[in-house]
C-alpha cells in the first residue's frame, strides 16, 4: 500500500554534494515503491556556524528578527540543492521555504512556535507526483517576518508537516540508527530500542537523549504521529531503526526503558522569599516573559513564612535568567539569589514504573552507594530525574544503566 | 532640505564585516543630515560564485526556479548583517527580502522583470525613522515563487524602489567613482564625466561600460529618476561622482561623450532565408521564447528572394541560441547557419551627434586607417556601434578615444 512519508534529514546528512545525492537516492527508492515523499532539511553542517560567526562579528546582541533573516538562508540552500539533485535523477521536485510552505508561527524570533501549516499547495504538488522539499527550522509570522524555531526546529517542522498533511509516518534521519538505553558513547553496553512509546520518548528527549528534540516529540504525542528514527548512513531501508508510537501499540511494557542525561542545563535558586499565594508566578513570570524555558521546578515547604525556590534552565540562558531572577528577588525581598551552571541532570524512564513501586528508591540508593549527592529531585508517572554535580555524571549513568539491567546480554 | 535617498551597494562594497561597517557608517552620516535612507544590497562578493559551484556540482541544467531559491540567499545574508550593523551603531533598521518587500516580478526565473513594487510597508518603516534594507537582485512572482533578476539585477531593484518610493536620488555605489569617457584600465587618458544624460548613459550602459546595468538605466530613463554613481571606497560624501539625469538638466551638449565596448557578445548569422513577410519574427521568435536577449540585429536587402540575417546575443547564450537558430534555419530552408563568439562591439555615444553630421564616417575612417574590418554596423540617434574581431578591440578603443579628443587635457 502506498504511503505518505515525511523524511527529515539533519545537517550531517546533507553536509556535502555526495551526501545530498545519497538523500536523493533514498527518496527515489521510496517513490519507486509507490510512496509519496515530503522531505524536510536542515542547513549543511557547518553553515549555520559560519552565519553565527558573521552575526557575532557584527552585533551579537542585535535583534532576533534580523538574525532569523540570516540564519534561515542555510536551509534555503539545501532545499534548492536537493530539488536539483532529484530533478537530475529524473524525479520531479519542488522546494519550499518556511514562508512559501506557510509554516505559520508566533513572532518569538529564534524560538518561534508553529501555530499551523497551510498545506494545500504542498498537497497539490504531491498529487501532481512531485517530491516536496521543505526548509526545516523556519517559518513566517502573520506579518510576513521570517522566524526560526530554535534548537531542534527541523524535527518539529517535520512532525508538524506530517500532522498537517496526514502522513503515515515521520522519519527522522540522523547519524545514529535509533534510540539506545543510554548514550553508547558513555556506556558501551547500551542496547538498541526497536520500539518505544511516545510518552517514553518524550521523557527521553526532554532529558537530553540527543536523538529527537522534545518539541517534535510533544507534537507527535499530541497528534499521535508515529516517528521512526533511522540512520542516514545506512543504505538498507529496512535496517535498524526505532519506531516511536502510541503506547497501546507497544506490547511489552518494561520497568525502566533507559537512562537519559543532560549537561546543557543550569540551576538557579532563590531563598527566603515571603511565602504568599502567587509567588511562583511572580518568580517565573519574568523568566517566561523573556522567552526562557524553565525545565525542573522545585519549591520547598515554607518555613517562618518564607520559601526557597529552585529551577533549571538551558545553560545558554543562565546569565540572562540569573539577572532577571535576582532583580525579581530584590523586589520580593528575597534573602538570597544564586545559581550553578556546572550541574547535570539524569533521568530513568519507563512506562512500567507506574505499576512498580521502589524504582525511585533503587535509583537513589544506587547513587548514594557511589557517594553522589542529589541536589534536586523531580518525578513524573514514567520518569525520575535528579540533578547532580556535573563531575559525577558519567559515574551515575553507568551505575544506573547497570542497576536497572539495561545492558546488552551478549 | 531632507531627502529620500536609495543607496545601492555591490558585492565588493559588502564583501567583509569591515566593509559592511563602512556602509553602515555612510548610511548614518546621511541620516544625521536629515535624509531618509533605503539601502539595496548585493551578496557578499564571492558568495554567489560559491552557490553557483554547488549548483553546478549537482545539476547545472536544473530548473531555474530551484536555482533562484539557492541564489537569493546571498543577499538575504547581507541585508540581515547590515541591519544588525546599523542597530549596533544605534540606528534602527529593518531588512526585507524581495518577497517581503513585495518586489513583484514575472516568472522568468533567473531573468525576471519587475512588474511593480508594493512599497507601503517600507514607507511605514521610513516614517517610523527606520533605515530600510532591501535585498537586491530578487523578487517574487504572483505564485509566491522566489525569482532573481539576472545580471545587474541589484541596480534595477534600486532604481525600481527609488521610483516606487518617489525617492529624490538613487545612488549606485561601486568600486569606481563614476563614468569615464572609456574604460581607464584600457585607456589611461580616459577622463571622468561629472554629469551626463540618461539617454547617453543608456547607450553607454548597453554597450558594456560596466558601471551601471542597462535595465536599471532604462527604468531610470522611463521614470526620470536621477542616478548618481559613486565609489564606496571614498569616505568623502561630497567627492567625485557622476550624476545621470534628464537631458534638459545638462547644459552643455558634447559631440561624443564616450567610447563604450563589450566583449560579452557573440554573433549569429543565418543566410539564404526565403525573404517573406514575418521572416524576422520566425527567426527571432524562438530565441526570444527561450528568454535569450538579442542585442544588435542586421538584415540585408534580399537578393533573388532570399535574405541574410545577423544578430548578437550574450556570449553565455551562444550555444543555446545557435542550436535554436539552426533548427529554425532548417525549418525555413535557409542556406547556412553560423556564428562567432570571438567578436567585440564598440560604440561612440553622445547627445550632440544628432545635430552633427560626419561623426559616423569619422569613426569608420579611423578604424579603416588602423586596418580594422567592420563586420556589423548599427546606429541610433546618439550612438554608432560596430562589431569587429575581438583581437582588434584595444586598438580600436584607443584610436577612437583619440580621434574624438576625449582624453584628459592635463
Amino acid at each position: 500500500m502506498s504511503k505518505l512519508i515525511v523524511q527529515k534529514y539533519g545537517g550531517t546528512s546533507v553536509g556535502s554534494v555526495e551526501r545530498i545525492q545519497e538523500v536523493a537516492n533514498r527518496v527515489i527508492r521510496y517513490r519507486n515503491r509507490g510512496d509519496s515523499v515530503v522531505v524536510v532539511l536542515s542547513a549543511m553542517s557547518g553553515e549555520t556556524n559560519k552565519l553565527v560567526e558573521l552575526i557575532n562579528a557584527i552585533n551579537p546582541k542585535g535583534s532576533a528578527r534580523e538574525k532569523d533573516v540570516i540564519l534561515s538562508t542555510g536551509e534555503q540552500v539545501t532545499i534548492g540543492l536537493l530539488s536539483l539533485a532529484l530533478e537530475a535523477k529524473g524525479c520531479p521536485a519542488r522546494s519550499y521555504t518556511g514562508t512559501q510552505a506557510r509554516v505559520m508561527t508566533d513572532n518569538a524570533h529564534c524560538k518561534a512556535r508553529i501555530s499551523k501549516i497551510e498545506g494545500d499547495k504542498l498537497t497539490k504538488d504531491l498529487d501532481a507526483g512531485r517530491v516536496v522539499v521543505v526548509a526545516g527550522f523556519q517559518g513566517v509570522d502573520n506579518e510576513g517576518n521570517i522566524t526560526t524555531l530554535g534548537r531542534g526546529g527541523s524535527d518539529t517542522t517535520a512532525v508538524a508537516l506530517a500532522v498537517a498533511l496526514k502522513a503515515d509516518e515521520c522519519q527522522i534521519y540522523t547519524d545514529v540508527d535509533g534510540v539506545y538505553t543510554t548514550d553508547p558513547r558513555m556506556v558501551p553496553e547500551a542496547t538498541h530500542i526497536p520500539k518505544l512509546a511516545l510518552e517514553e520518548m518524550l521523557e527521553m528527549a526532554s532529558q537530553g537523549s540527543k536523538v529527537l528534540q522534545i518539541r517534535a516529540v510533544e507534537f507527535a504525542y499530541k497528534y499521535n504521529m508515529p516517528i521512526r528514527v533511522l540512520s542516514s548512513f545506512d543504505d538498507n531501508d529496512d535496517g535498524k531503526s526505532t519506531l516511536v508510537t502510541r503506547e497501546e501499540d507497544i506490547m511489552e511494557e518494561v520497568l525502566v526503558r533507559g537512562v537519559a542525561f543532560n549537561k546543557d542545563e543550569a540551576q538557579l535558586t532563590i531563598t527566603g522569599v515571603p511565602d504568599q499565594p502567587g509567588v511562583a508566578y511572580k518568580i517565573l513570570g519574568p523568566i517566561s516573559d523573556a522567552n526562557i524555558e524553565v525545565d525542573m521546578i522545585v519549591q520547598n515547604i515554607g518555613i517562618d513564612g518564607a520559601t526557597d525556590f529552585t529551577f533549571t534552565i538551558h545553560r545558554n540562558d543562565y546569565d540572562e535568567a540569573k539577572k532577571i531572577l535576582c532583580e525579581t528577588g530584590e523586589k520580593l525581598g528575597a534573602k538570597n539569589c544564586d545559581g550553578d551552571d556546572k550541574i547535570a541532570k539524569i533521568s530513568i524512564i519507563g512506562g512500567g514504573m507506574r505499576s512498580h513501586a521502589g524504582v525511585a528508591s533503587l535509583m537513589f540508593e544506587s547513587l548514594a552507594n557511589e557517594g553522589i549527592n542529589i541536589r534536586m529531585i523531580s518525578t513524573s508517572e514514567i520518569k525520575v530525574s535528579v540533578v547532580i554535580d556535573e563531575k559525577y555524571l558519567e559515574l551515575a549513568v553507568r551505575s544506573l544503566h547497570d542497576v536497572f539491567d539495561l545492558g546488552d546480554c551478549s
